[in-house]
């Protein structure tokens, strides 16, 4: 009885040290950097970096500064659901709730890898939930099509290596199916979803269903999201924090998973 | 003895479900939005949004899209090392364990806020560990100058509304001073820092010292944080992503906490 007691201790004690450094873990970056090999949407102004100040002053320290410029959507970014919804959240009213929590990874780059138009399915996710269990309500959902390896080569990652109006009809690369991304908001009521391409529509999307499936239920979509292959299916969490603009339809993200 | 076997069981299964959803806690943004009243220094490009697009398109779903130009420091953002220090870390270089992890609050508001030109001390360092015990090492550590309840008032929080190199010497809000921003990369090791004013020095330095000091140790440090009047002293954690900017002096941060 009174080692039983001890152990029971013991185990408290446990339970408060796992309660206190929250975010132990190996942190992963699945963010890539924003210079001018970024890869952005064909018609969408591309990042630029402009030295401002770069040396020794005639105080006598260093300094370095820079100035830049962009479109909201390019890179590692997040779609706000405003982006494809009227009167939906702009970038800066996204609740942190959904940005910040447990994720799982869905696989599909045996599939999409053999077919730049691939479309992951609900099927696709029904398989996937046979194998690791239903995915939990507010989830933040991560779509692994492979395509992440090309990253910044723009003729296997986006299609194309033209830009402008008519080289949207060049776009080639996987993206999630609008009754794919119906079915996420409704049945399963996701936090948030992130892909390992430039759209979460794939490249030849003319209508943006996805887009307009998630954003007109307030859910953002993360885009160009790297290092999805370091993860495993379950069992992490994501943190993703975009630029806070004040009315953006989007922004720069910087999004890491502690595993 | 089975009732004992039975409550060892629930407590078992209790340490379990503290385990899974390791971000749980109170979401608190630290970070100001980007917009036309956001605080830049005082020749610094402010933040600048461009409408590209807003409403139906022609194929029938809503559509909208920005660009912009900013400083890399204005709103709240990061100094990366590199800002003050020649060869240090550039903002994408910064390792994310110096962002993300277990912070303290040392409010400082009493004094600072009778005194716009205030340099908070080694003194008030110790004072503060004398309450509440010695900063860890590897902390993120966030001074509370009171302030953050000026912002977006330039008159008040800058100390002039006047912009460009002329208004440098009317700044006026307190920093750090550069023997305690030593004391805290020498004595303890912190992660990062962070402060509810422009700058970690304050606004009548001519030397930036704590700058220098923090940044040659390759400790980053965070500006215009906001809220953190909603912090305690101990027991939160930090996130504080920055835009990944390939080279960058720095950069929009967004930060928070979770207590």
């Amino acid at each position: 009885m009174k080692t039983l007691f001890i152990f029971f201790i013991f185990l408290t004690g446990l339970c408060q040290a796992q309660e206190s450094p929250a975010l132990t873990g190996e942190i992963i970056d699945l963010t890539y950097s924003f210079s001018e090999e970024s890869v952005y949407w064909v018609t969408a102004k591309e990042f630029e970096l402009e030295e401002v100040a770069k040396g020794k002053t005639e105080k006598g320290y260093y300094y370095s500064a820079n100035n830049f410029s962009t479109a909201e959507h390019g890179g590692t970014h997040i779609d706000a659901p405003i982006h494809f919804a009227e009167n939906a959240q702009s970038v800066e009213e996204i609740p942190l709730e959904k940005l910040v929590g447990a994720a799982v990874k869905i696989d599909v780059s045996d599939k999409a890898l053999n077919n730049p138009d691939y479309l992951i399915s609900i099927e696709d996710l029904k398989t996937w939930e046979k194998e690791q269990g239903q995915i939990p309500l507010n989830s933040i959902v991560l779509l692994q099509t492979g395509f992440g390896k090309y990253y910044p080569d723009k003729q296997k990652y986006l299609g194309t290596t033209n830009r402008g109006p008519e080289a949207v009809k060049e776009l080639h690369f996987p993206g999630l199916a609008p009754e794919a991304a119906r079915w996420l908001v409704e049945e399963r009521k996701i936090s948030s979803v992130g892909i390992d391409t430039p759209s979460i529509d794939y490249g030849q999307s003319q209508e943006f269903g996805a887009h307009v499936a998630l954003m007109t239920n307030n859910v953002p979509a993360f885009e160009n999201v790297a290092n999805l292959d370091q993860l495993p299916a379950t069992g992490f969490q994501v943190i993703a924090l975009p630029m806070k603009i004040k009315g953006g339809s989007g922004g720069p993200l910087r999004i890491i998973a502690i595993k």
